[in-house]
């Protein structure tokens, strides 16, 4: 039951804040002789890293991981595996100003109700420099699922403005600075995110991910349901207030004849769904169909405009933020949302294996 | 790491099916104590209780709570409560056409490709009825939580059809058959739930549970955020699809100036957040505002019209679900909602002063 | 984090107080597919039971169990499996004088500083009784180990009186009523339990027990090394007050030469020990030898002498326990030591394939 | 759930191997607000250290601490604290002859058989080397325990001989290279371990632990107990084969009369004990006496003599260990149990205080 780890079977635990000397993780678990050196790794964190675009922080960080143990000669051995990242660009700064304020939208005033103390410099372990940590064990979660399994994210909303479906190419995503599938969407957001930027103002966001090719059977009806720990996994993400699966709040709109997917068999032996409202995921446990998750991104506390606050004295003070900062933070949400997605994939799947060793890895019928 | 347990300090494990002798649910890690006798349980089973309108299941059921360890002498005494609810209305008829059938938006397939075998009886373990157990443990939360925090739910939202907020009565919601707190909701809701009943039809709804008076410093970051244990706990209720805890989906479409709360100072030297947008977290950790979460529930997968399917030989079958159920089983998880929010707080209460013993009640400054 | 849990996947929680309605567990994690019934768990029930010789307690109890969930025409089913059994001998008795005072040796004052309340009757959750669900739990744990496994427990030392072990026959063990391996030392126990019993008095004993046939590998370093979780599950029986794997602390009296146990090959490619001295256990993991570990249980606590002790006033009394006690509380010991065995190798062996499906049942060489 | 990580609320997870290039833990849930620098580690760990006498392993290594997380200007804020030692004499060397070899009395085997690979240098992951961090999360355990509780321990045996216990004085443990209390035995010892590394054998030992000072009401009875989780802890402990607690195996040769500790009160309302057979626990809770632990620890495997093993490929060879290696390893085990047990007592203050906050830091009556 610890704070800062996740998962169960496949486990990890992160550590660190914003301006110390590093921060690691810590993942366990992992099944043995797996190929994994920081090259698997590297490059999940660059699509994360700051940097990049005008449109995300500026901080520069080269995020560079290490490999401290649990490997041997380039394969996992099942010990723990210990990954690091220096913090090179804590820049040296005046806090004078920040160390006593409580930023609205932040959780500088609920650390310091809970803790009594905080690290305030960049957030400390509030900071969604955290989540560097959790794509790295998402590299390592997605050897532990395996080739077969495919997990990828998009953007599919800045602000109000939503991508047109019917766009939806993946091969966009890595062509434009927002992860977005629909290459007229992100011109418009590109705009959109430019007027932000230039008023310091910021812009909410909702990101897709998807799983495809994860087997059927994953989840642990009642209390370790799939859809349950994918809900956890996403909402705990930095900003984020919002988690749907499948058709999400659009099912309540519906009646039981358009929500229920209809199945049918394929020459295979295997069941085919007609549609996919329900997200892959029936009664908690993965159908063998696309596992689809979204998750909705509150906008940048951090903003240019003075807004009213408190400080630790209990003073009402006026606090702008200054500094790096990211207009809309749901954009590099893109890459940790895949890594959490994976995380409580390989996790389930470890569960799953344990108490139902012979169970199909596709919905093949009759199973037995 | 238990596959039917919830919580950590406070937990419970249920364990029962729909069809079998009775169901039950052992509730452990409660402070000793507290005043608990049925009395304090059986009126939260009761707004739960089947057969109570037309608008849900006529399965007749008492679900008289019996209390079978873990008091003495109307307290609790520290050790594991057991409590039981015997199952008196499970039918007796002929399973022969659905037992081999994987019913379109029900848990049949999945458990049947995860575990090889199911008991088909009315959903077996997969049923709502398991929801019982969480409303009776919900109770025992309340008396941890102390008169100081009030839980309530009501629906929001019926098919597509929501309330008007400026509507909102907590008083009403007793006052019709639906959880409703907008007493011109619940007029139009009946009839468009009639019209569902008759055509065998099912509608979706969306779920509010608040909780009043919680204090600040729940919610243990990173991994035992306070909404993602909100969030799997919603999920992990049947047929639902969607979480958001605060303004949720909605603050993807605020800036940063609208979303952010921004924060006064009371007189009596605690903070008054001016909004809350944030539903009562920021960090992962309470606030000590109302804590606000909204969850969507699908419309019921049993209906009157044949949809394809196939069963366990791998035959294509049509299937049409008779029987009792419920239109819009979004209304019973009304209850069930705040059950489950009670639940996380009381463990996160416990998780809180274990680590954090001298914090704060109320969100008082200075806090030293 | 339970406190009445035991175990990670596969794992069951105890529940119920010596004089209340009843007792009971839930078994969680359970695979599914496994043939079980009330009458395979019966037997490991009916080998711990009071009242079935002169030289355990007297309480008249049948300890018949019920499966209430979890099963399926004879077969478990992958959900929380409940077993219950009914208290038929909680004899009405007044309860004045003991009410108050805190017996010497026993965990009244204990659980009365801890909680501030406590059910005194017959001991309440600290009764020994609490140890007939661990054997229910054990038969199911059985099943998941299958038939290759055979796990058997001895009685080996009465007060200071230790078997011969040139005498060790196992088909002794159910031929007396103390399960000890040596028809000899039983003779003389005999006499020793008489004496004990006639003067009120009471005696301590040491138990082993002895998995045979248990795969390698079984066992999560660091901190779930096999040995320690079974000597967690030892030590954690009532009573107990040391554990020993292997040679135990007679290990500390060897010198490296004496101690390590050497290896040869076997036709078959397997690995063969020339000696057990590590008790199948190297690393925390297990060797494929017979898993050896013993444990000391104190004497009876409740004797007729009377003692120094105080009361919940504060004020100081003497005690004498009148009533139905076992002379000597490590005879039934050793069915539970027994289950608690099975429980951890359970467990341990589903964790082993979650991480490891690939692994050897057999220690055989090369593995790949 | 996790393999690598220690305790509950008050949890470590190690990671590292013997020759990576550090070894490191992470400690989660400490509480905020403690004083907590480098300076208040290495102390403990400069006990622990290799190469201080010529009676245990001349490895150089400084052991040198560092803290990358979780504290703020000398203070712990309640987010994990990241412990690292760099690995600094890895000597190099030609592995070409252990590499594939199974050591008898080591881990080589078990983890070969369970993960198929290891990093065999050093020992790579079974490596004493691990309990450096244990010793370094322990000293975190005493600031969690605070000033009034005092944790000591003693080597009370090497080989068959043991200490005097007449003999006893906490401030001759250290005055010697042993850990020993008692003078007389030291000089013996001195003798025994010589000659021992003379001839390249080694002996075994046990070591008593006991804190002094601990609340009652630690303990989570049935599953949590505290014994049982002192027992795992220290049984857990590299080469450790027994545990016992309070009079341990020899309460199995006592009668009950002379077993339970009887009571008085003290003048002040606190309880008395008038003997400690319990070793401070009844009931798997802290009774307020000093808890008193032992644990026997097997000879050092690694000894001149050749012996009979196996390798990889499944071939018959001899074995013998050159190198660096402790002659007899319950020396340096003794703080290694010290921490051990702090990190148990630890874990328990939190979780007890999460149930029952307001419970007596004494054994004083009447209670309320």
């Amino acid at each position: 039951m610890s704070h800062n780890s996740f998962g169960h079977l496949f486990r990890f635990t992160t550590w660190g804040e914003s301006h110390g000397p590093a921060i690691g993780c810590v993942v366990d678990g992992c099944p043995p002789g797996l190929a994994l050196t920081e090259a698997d790794i590297q490059p999940f964190l660059d699509r994360r890293r700051p940097g990049q675009s005008k449109f995300v922080t500026q901080r520069q960080e080269p995020d560079q991981v290490r490999i401290l143990s649990g490997t041997f000669e380039g394969f996992t051995t099942g010990t723990p595996i210990a990954l690091q990242i220096d913090n090179t660009d804590q820049r040296s700064r005046d806090y004078g100003e920040i160390k006593d304020r409580f930023r609205p939208g932040h959780a500088d005033l609920t650390y310091d109700l809970k803790y009594g103390i905080r690290d305030y410099r960049g957030g400390g372990r509030s900071s969604a420099r955290e989540t560097a940590m959790r794509v790295a064990a998402g590299a390592v979660a997605r050897r532990v699922l395996g080739a077969g399994v495919t997990i990828r994210g998009a953007l599919v909303q800045v602000g109000a403005d939503r991508i047109d479906r019917a766009n939806w190419d993946w091969s966009a995503v890595d062509d434009n600075a927002f992860f977005c599938p629909d290459r007229v969407a992100a011109a418009r957001w590109e705009q959109a995110l430019l007027e932000a930027r230039k008023s310091g103002s910021s812009l909410g966001a909702v990101i897709e991910v998807v799983a495809e090719g994860a087997p059927p059977g994953l989840g642990a009806p009642i209390y370790g349901k799939l859809d349950a720990d994918i809900a956890a996994a996403l909402m705990g993400i930095n900003a984020v207030k919002g988690v749907e699966i499948g058709d999400g709040f659009e099912a309540a709109s519906l009646n039981g004849e358009a929500n229920a997917d209809e199945m049918r068999m394929r020459p295979d032996g295997t069941v085919a769904f007609l549609s996919n409202h329900a997200g892959g995921i029936l009664g908690g446990i993965s159908t063998g169909q696309p596992i689809i998750a979204r998750f909705a991104v509150k906008p940048t506390s951090s903003i240019l405009t003075p807004r009213r606050a408190v400080d630790r004295h209990g003073q009402e003070v006026e606090v702008l933020t200054k500094g790096r900062h990211d207009p809309c933070v749901g954009i590099r949400a893109v890459p940790v949302g895949e890594a959490m997605l994976a995380l409580v994939l390989a996790d389930h799947l470890l569960r799953h294996r344990a108490q139902n060793p012979d169970a199909p890895r596709v919905a093949r019928l009759p199973r037995n």
